[in-house]
């Protein structure tokens, strides 16, 4: 069901803690529960096997479009093929959020994408200014660029005050990935 | 699958902004998708028809158990059945998270039921402490105890840096429940 007349938001969870891409997982799982249409653009994730991903894409009404490779990037050091992905994701964002098929989409590790200069701000600037009113778009992951606070509705923060990884413990599949 | 010989952190979602329970509910399907057993049990829920609800029901290897009442509670003149609920909601977290049954264990807003005192921060403590070592806890919530801070290996505090509801933008179906 893609609901009209409601007016979508622009969303950001960011910040060093844990919670930035669960709680838009927690956003989509409680939006395909009320019969909301969710598309997932992925920017960063390639095909690692994040334990959310098996979950979601079960979900009816939930539709993944997963970008980026399994290893972590260089900042210092971006190759073009790693530029490419995060255009390609860029891309089908636009088409997703354009295409009048989905109220929610969530574009994930976005900002990490803007912070290693992958892709462009004014490109995801434009993007959200050209989205149809009722979609609902949720930007997440660290690095967020001040100009997108500006633009967004809700910003949260998630702020790390206690992490296991500061004692050395390292991350466990089905909790962290 | 209940996960043998791994050790189970505790973790705290805190904090005024948003993402608190749906970054557990994120975590609850990124578990699920591992093939990890999952109990949530909501201390202040009630009956409300939060969509995730519907959602996760629907996942293998995910129960919900859910106590509390569909109105808010005036922390200054709690009912004694407000504070019967929670402390049914208690005992249900003992039972689920000493059960063996389960790797994940969500204690949703047990930290707004502390924070009005519907419940004892000594007996929560009592809880966590007793836990077997495998069973990871999530306790979601403002209003987190210091104790409990404390106690937890992983805090993550959710900032309102900007929100709607600033606007006079009201809460939405599908979106923010």
């Amino acid at each position: 069901m893609v609901v009209k007349n409601r007016k979508g938001l622009v969303q950001i969870f960011t910040g060093n803690g844990k919670g930035k891409t669960t709680a838009a997982m927690g956003t989509i799982i409680r939006a395909a529960g009320h019969g909301l249409r969710v598309s997932l653009v992925s920017f960063m994730k390639g095909d690692y096997p994040y334990g959310e991903y098996n979950t979601l894409a079960k979900i009816p009404g939930v539709e993944i479009f997963s970008f980026g490779f399994r290893h972590l990037i260089d900042p210092s050091n971006v190759k073009p093929e790693e530029k490419e992905q995060a255009v390609m994701a860029l891309a089908k964002a636009r088409e997703v959020i354009c295409s009048g098929k989905y109220d929610l989409v969530v574009l994930d590790e976005v900002n990490v994408a803007l912070g290693y200069n992958l892709i462009e701000v004014d490109d995801v600037i434009r993007l959200i200014k050209d989205k149809p009113s009722a979609v609902e778009v949720i930007l997440t992951g660290r690095y967020v660029n001040d100009r997108l606070i500006e633009l967004a509705d809700l910003v949260t923060e998630m702020v790390k005050v206690k992490h296991p990884f500061d004692k050395g413990i390292k991350a466990r599949r089905g909790i962290e990935y």
